[in-house]
């Protein structure tokens, strides 16, 4: 079985919660074992979002996480940045593992979205999705599907 | 079985969609049938966050919900206020039913909480919880918690 690891910085979307959740189903239903690191704000939302763990198994934190990320531990990284911290902890987190990666980017403000992008781009050879979105996950949600579809 | 509504407005805050599901759930294992009504953005969230319907299995779009809204039709109300159109949702909501009602009231500006807090209770006698928060839901699940005890 293969193994993804889903990345979530600081919740300030309120399309975040909503998406990792979608984004560990559709994994998991293309036989993914997956994991969701993310900081500690992100996943009280998680276990909120989630009473009966129906959808989300593995949980870890961001930081204790990276203390023991190797390359190969995963096949798949996929990175929610809709800040620069999550930026960087992509960057971080694709360097150490070496594997297919995909970072979703999105942000209400289109010059922050570019920056976050730009930041990726320059860094990284990963599959970027990049779109301007806040409280509607629709934008987000269609541009992920397609980019599964083409793993 | 009792019927308890669950009232969403515009979903600016990151904790709404969890916290929705998280009510959802906890009024599910109290037996009661749950029907969750919703703006379209807020309702887009609710199907991402849950796509196999595990937590959510009745939703109704807000307006049209309000066309047909009757007093008896259920026993419990349950509104996310985080947004001063939410409130007015709210207290229209509670007019019309004449149930048992409980505001959960939520957002990062100390003044504006206020200012909802004001607005529902001046205009109902609904349960309140009120409390300054915006991507850490714990404030907000711990009360919700202690309210559901004193139904």
């Amino acid at each position: 079985m293969k193994k993804a690891l889903i990345l979530l910085g600081c919740p300030e979307s309120p399309s975040q919660t909503p998406m990792a959740v979608y984004a560990a189903q559709k994994l998991a239903k293309i036989d993914y074992d997956v994991t969701i690191a993310s900081t500690p704000a992100a996943s009280k939302l998680l276990e909120v979002s989630d009473p009966d763990e129906y959808y989300i198994k593995n949980k870890i934190d961001i930081e204790s996480c990276l203390d023991s990320l190797e390359k190969g531990q995963y096949d798949l990284l996929v990175g929610f940045v809709s800040k620069d911290a999550a930026a960087s902890y992509f960057i971080t987190f694709y360097h150490l593992l070496q594997c297919e990666s995909l970072a979703l980017i999105f942000e209400k403000d289109a010059e922050l979205l570019e920056e976050f992008e730009n930041m990726v781009a320059e860094n990284t050879d990963a599959k970027i999705v990049a779109v301007k979105a806040f409280h509607n996950p629709t934008p987000i949600k269609v541009r992920f599907d397609r980019a599964l579809k083409e793993l």
